[in-house]
């Protein structure tokens, strides 16, 4: 049913350029609603028997900010007495409806959400998430071959991951099972389909709460990158309250995401201030930065780099192991890679280094810290 | 959105030789629901206030007849207090739910049907409905340039004409009209966009329940005709008591629908029996008959003709006048047509006559009862 859900939107925008919302989630909410019916009937030609909800049906309640509505709760029961029954129960994700009865769909991640969200309302032991890959990797298997899968990784981990770039699931539904503390698994839908249940249920990647279970694993969990960013410097700047707001507040006014933001230690009531944006973003950055800010703050100079990446190491156990971070700059320092920035969560360390290095970088933390060993 | 109903529906076999029908009509009923969606988006773009509405969401509560279900109840509540507010109400046709929530839809003329019923549920003044015409006409216009549009016609000359094939309305619509009151009243939805609304809403015909306005009026509304019909004969059969079912009971068992039935007085203890089916299952019917009924009842002969039509005219005003019949069958034997059947109920006479005559006929008398006078 790929494509389908936009090819109905595009009807609606050469209706209307400026299209409600409303009747928008209308029209996107009827694609899950056809796939729902199409696996119930699937699952029934195996002899199974299955049962389609869509979201209105099983009160799947959501707030009315259409088109990215959030979950506010699900009434379990109808759900629970076709599972009592032993009927499969097929519920269409990315939907619901708010407390008037008005159709919402959750927005980008809703489908994910929706079985995190089920999963919370029925206190499931595991959501099991099926995805094109069979878990979460120490890193990006195309770039090292050796990487790993993770047979577990904590809900911060994950979280970093996530917002890092691994692919493997959507940040939002990563939180969602955090706010409701339900243990997420991911796994292949690609598995051989005669696999025993137990076996499968005990493949891919859960991702728990427990951290305690982790004492005896690798300190660092995972290596992620990403190279959609590019870094913008501004020297010169006196280095002054409000000086952050001053350099930000127009670029933020324009509708550009800052990631990392670094402001060193200033020289002679002077410092440099860098930051990254989404490359996409960069020249519109670097535009509101000469038009806007630079005569008004008077700095030095603009600059910046669309040709950089960033690499982080994730981890829990950096809250108990120190020397992580040396041990990370002198990895790279071996290979003859300039960090250029570096920033630093209790659970992670990001470096942004020149983009060309960004593999070699990667395969080196991998093996320096070990992670294509089993832990 | 024409086809993508049955393009859905089409995965579905797809998947499976047997598909549920809960799970079909949960599939079907997102056509209707994308329409709705993007006639409320196409309203709001002209400036007019506008918000759609599933079957769900108006409570359109139906028995639980999966792809043929029946309409039970409307909660009208939510649809008054929009209107109040001067909002455009979108329905979407053809779907419901059922007590239990489940999605239901109401198979064909179900979307003319919700139509009426919403008319019902909301006490309307009139139900219009628009349509590729301009309204209910004497006869058809292709085979009788004279025809004229009727103002008017009462709902029972209205079930006449379209179950003897007039295609304005579905009959299932217009029964649940009579059944609820509703006037209903057919127009184009091609007229001139900038008609003044009141001069638009009396115009095409009104569907009415008030005969005493119908006094003033022609005795005969219209002249209908259909030839998808053959007929068939049993001759020399003998008359007694069970013969018809005799006869009947087997075509019927092989869901071959029948039409007119007659059966002649007899003489010396025997009879001919006629009848005719839908042209498609003439040869069905024949050998239904040659096979298990002939020998059984004794019939000297079974013949028939596929090339046949009926002719009806249709009018409540036949209650009060007589020699209706009796100048028919002057009008057709005057053009030399031959009268091959009869049949007669309060308010309409039928003929079945060779099919080659099927446009003379209807011109004959159309014009010897001076339809094409305005009344």
């Amino acid at each position: 049913m790929s494509g389908e859900t936009n090819r109905l939107l595009g009807l609606a925008r050469e209706i209307s350029a400026n299209p409600d919302p409303r009747e928008l989630d209308v029209i996107a909410s009827t694609g899950e609603q056809v796939t729902i019916g199409l696996l119930a009937i699937a699952l029934q030609a195996e002899g199974v028997k299955a049962r389609s909800y869509t979201g209105a049906q099983v009160s799947i309640v959501t707030d009315d900010a259409f088109s990215k509505a959030r979950i506010k709760r699900i009434d379990e029961e109808r759900i629970r007495a076709d599972l009592n029954a032993g009927t499969v129960v097929v519920v269409a994700g990315f939907q619901g409806v708010d407390e008037e009865g008005n159709i919402t769909t959750l927005g980008r991640g809703g489908s994910d959400t929706s079985g995190v969200a089920l999963a919370a309302a029925l206190k499931a032991d595991e959501c099991l998430i099926y995805t094109d890959v069979d878990g979460v990797y120490t890193t990006d298997p195309r770039i090292e071959p050796d990487a790993r899968r993770l047979h577990t990784v904590t809900f911060e981990e994950m979280l970093e991951m996530a917002s890092l770039g691994s692919k493997v699931l959507q940040i939002r539904s990563v939180e969602f099972a955090g706010k409701y503390k339900v243990p997420l698994r991911v796994l292949s839908s690609l598995t051989d389909p005669l696999m025993p249940i137990e076996e499968e249920a005990a493949s891919g990647t859960l991702i728990t709460f427990e951290e305690d279970n982790k004492m005896e694993q690798a300190i660092i969990s995972g290596i992620a990158f990403n190279r959609d960013e590019a870094k913008i410097t501004v020297t010169g700047v006196p280095d002054r309250p409000g000086i952050a707001y001053a350099i930000l507040g127009p670029v933020s006014d324009a509708n550009i995401d800052v990631d990392m933001i670094i402001q060193n230690a200033g020289m002679n009531g002077m410092t440099d201030f860098s930051f990254t944006v989404h490359r996409n973003e960069y020249q519109a950055a670097l535009d509101v930065l000469n038009k806007q800010v630079k005569a008004h703050i008077k700095a030095t100079d603009i600059h910046g780099d669309n040709r950089i990446c960033k690499v982080s190491m994730v981890g829990v156990g950096m809250r108990t192991h120190a020397g992580i971070a040396s041990k990370m700059f002198r990895t790279l320092s071996e290979e003859g890679i300039n960090i250029q920035m570096i920033s630093t969560s209790e659970i992670k360390i990001s470096v942004v280094i020149d983009e060309k290095y960004m593999e070699l970088a990667v395969r080196a933390l991998h093996k320096a810290f070990d992670l294509d060993q089993p832990s």
